[in-house]
């Protein structure tokens, strides 16, 4: 952020406002506080008899890679018809949504995941412009070592592990990085 | 949105990107993208044997209104740590959060609710910059006409009654307002 988007100053503050505990960009003309908050990333586990539906990136990050159909909550949209719509997008899928399976907050990268489990109501799929390959893979076909996102990692496993005991249950959870090598390892690597 | 946050050009254009399928405020300098997305508010409902604590709003909107302690969700945070960080500056108050509760869209102001269950782990508590007044309330002491969201309102319902029926579970759902009169219906009203 460099310039206020309201009415377009420069030289913006990085400061904290009065009654506020942190720091926000304040535009020093108009006086706009320009917040920044985590975005959600909505989407489904969509299922097939014992089969999970996965794609295949068409996109960076991590393109060529499985993932589940998910992708931002847009403006005017509830979680449900975020997950409908990017199910559709990606994977020219319909499934009916069912219950909120896991929530996974990533501060590093100010996101959050929620994703539904869900059933395809038919089996008439294939790649939207944002995926190279869509399939139904059983569990001992999931490509755990091509798998886009630790969250989705994470969903997988989670449903696996709840199929097998015969009982799903909501998983609220966060991933947080690895704090990055210092400088004098990273330089000695 | 008037300006290029990134570039400070004004003439911001409102089209669909290429592969998008959303207008977007798109810079016709240097052709950033602007998305926007909802906001997650966090917070919890704070238990202390059969009360609840309640806090009455000292800031607008709904200025003199009562709430659970919640705020949006701050970049760098996990969802606990948001409801925990609320629950402090609003009640001064330490809690014990427990398991997400209500889940909640609200697609025509671009949010999403998130409460937890939480226990007080003391009665220390007290108000806030954000808040007049703090306290805890039994069910039949509820001000139920003197809420200040209807998420807040739908959070202790759903926990009124649970309770009753001795099982607590996840609650799913959105809030999209009445479609606001046709201009005819308002000139005649």
């Amino acid at each position: 952020m460099n310039f206020c988007s309201h009415c377009g100053a420069g030289d913006l503050d990085l400061r904290i406002p009065e009654g506020d505990t942190l720091p926000r960009f304040v535009c020093p003309r108009c006086a706009t506080i320009h917040y920044q908050n985590p975005k959600i990333v909505t989407g489904c586990l969509p299922v097939w008899e014992d089969r999970i539906l996965l794609c295949r990136r068409a996109i960076e990050p991590r393109y060529g890679l499985w993932t589940l159909p998910a992708g931002f909550l847009e403006n005017a949209e509830t979680l449900v018809d975020g997950a409908l719509r990017e199910t559709q997008e990606e994977a020219h899928a319909r499934v009916d949504i069912g219950e909120l399976y896991t929530v996974i907050s990533l501060p590093q990268i100010n996101q959050v995941y929620m994703m539904f489990r869900s059933r395809l109501t038919d089996v008439d799929f294939g790649p939207g412009t944002e995926s190279l390959e869509v399939r139904l893979f059983d569990e001992s076909e999931i490509p755990w070592e091509q798998l886009a996102f630790r969250t989705i990692a994470r969903t997988l496993r989670n449903f696996f592990l709840d199929r097998r005991l015969g009982r799903f249950s909501l998983h609220v959870s966060s991933i947080e990085r690895r704090a990055p090598l210092p400088p004098d390892l990273l330089a000695a690597g």
